[in-house]
C-alpha cells in the first residue's frame, strides 16, 4: 500500500535493536482516515472471500480491526490481555510472549464470540516474531473457527513471524513490508537498494 | 441517543455491584455501525466547537474515539497504561485509580502529540467514577490544551464522575445517562418508573 509506506518513510522513526516507532499515526496517536482506507484496503485484499468476524487483540490493534470491520459491516473483537471484572469463566485463551516487553500475557476472547459458524479475519497492526497471532490462531481454532486469513499493517519481514503463521496454514497479507532497517532507514520489501 | 439506549437494553446484562455488561457490542465484541453513529452523535452534540484532536485512554476508549476521529477528520491520541518500549522520557503523565480492578495505572501521553494550540475533545466509553477522563483532563491542562469537551457512551449517572467532571468545568455529553439498575434492569435517567 503506496500510501501507508509514504507514511512510514515521513512519520516513522527507526530505533536501536530493529524497532520501528509509528506512533504518529498507528498506534499512540492515530490518522483516522488513513485507518480506513488501511481498512478497505484489506477488505480488497480478501474481497473473495466470506468474512463474518473480525478477531485482533488490544490495544493497537483495536483501530484498524475497527476499521475493517466498519467496511464489512461485520462485528469486531478484540482479545483481553488482562481478564476483566466482567468477563466469566467460559474463555478460549492462549498465551502470548511479547519480545519487546519480556512479557507473557494470557489473551482471552469470551467463548459466546466465536464459535464454528465464523470465519474470521485475524487483523493486527504489527507482526515481527508472530506470537501475538499465533494467540489469536490458536483461540479461533480452539473456537473452530473458518479463518479466512490474516491480515498486518506492518511487517517486519526480516524476523520470523510470517513464516510462522504460514506454517500455520493461514493466508498472510500485510500492507507494508519491511525488509531491513540498514543505516537507521526504512528499507521495504522489493525496494532493498 | 435512543439507539444506544435500545441496544443497552437488549445486550446489556447487569450484574452485582451495579456492573453494567455491554461487551456485545462496545467493550469486547464491537459493532462498528454503531460505533461510526455513535461518533456521529458526538460531533453533532459539539458541532460549533473548534476541534483538533481526540483523547482517550486504552483500550475500550480507541473504537468509539476513532470513530469521532473519522468523523471530524482529525488525529486522536489514546493515552497509555503502560509505557511502551517505544516512549520517550517526554511524557504527561496522571494516575488513574481504577475502582472495578482496584488498582492504579499511571496513564500517559507523548508530549509531541498535545500542544496549547490544540482543542481536545476528550471521549470514553464508560463514566462512573470519572478517574480515567479526570486524568486525560489533568494531561490536556498540563499541555495547556483548550478542553472543548468530554464525550462519554455510556454514563453512570447515580455515581459522582459526572458532577467531578463539571466541577472542573468541563462541557460533559452522554450518550445514554443510567439513573439505577434498580431489579436488575437499565433505567435512565428521565425514565425511571
Amino acid at each position: 500500500m503506496e500510501e501507508l509506506k509514504q507514511r512510514i518513510r515521513e512519520d516513522g522513526v527507526v530505533l536501536p535493536g530493529n524497532v520501528l516507532k509509528v506512533n504518529q499515526f498507528l498506534n499512540h496517536q492515530i490518522d483516522p482516515d488513513l485507518l480506513y482506507r488501511i481498512g478497505k484496503e484489506f477488505v480488497e485484499l480478501f474481497k473473495d472471500q466470506k468474512i463474518t468476524k473480525i478477531v485482533t487483540v488490544e490495544s493497537s490493534g483495536i483501530a484498524p480491526a475497527t476499521m475493517v470491520g466498519l467496511n464489512l459491516h461485520v462485528p469486531v473483537v478484540f482479545a483481553r490481555k488482562k481478564k476483566s471484572s466482567t468477563m466469566n469463566d467460559n474463555l478460549y485463551t492462549a498465551d502470548v510472549f511479547s519480545y519487546t516487553k519480556r512479557v507473557t500475557n494470557t489473551i482471552s476472547i469470551d467463548s459466546k464470540f466465536l464459535s464454528a459458524d465464523d470465519h474470521v479475519l485475524i487483523i493486527d497492526d504489527f507482526l515481527a516474531n508472530g506470537q501475538a497471532i499465533l494467540g489469536l490462531i490458536d483461540i479461533c481454532r480452539q473456537a473452530q473457527c473458518t479463518i479466512v486469513g490474516a491480515g498486518v499493517v506492518i511487517e517486519k519481514s526480516f524476523q520470523e513471524g510470517a513464516s510462522l503463521i504460514k506454517e500455520k496454514g493461514v493466508h498472510l497479507e500485510s500492507l507494508a513490508r519491511i525488509a531491513s532497517f540498514a543505516g537507521d532507514e526504512v528499507h521495504f520489501v522489493g525496494e532493498e537498494n
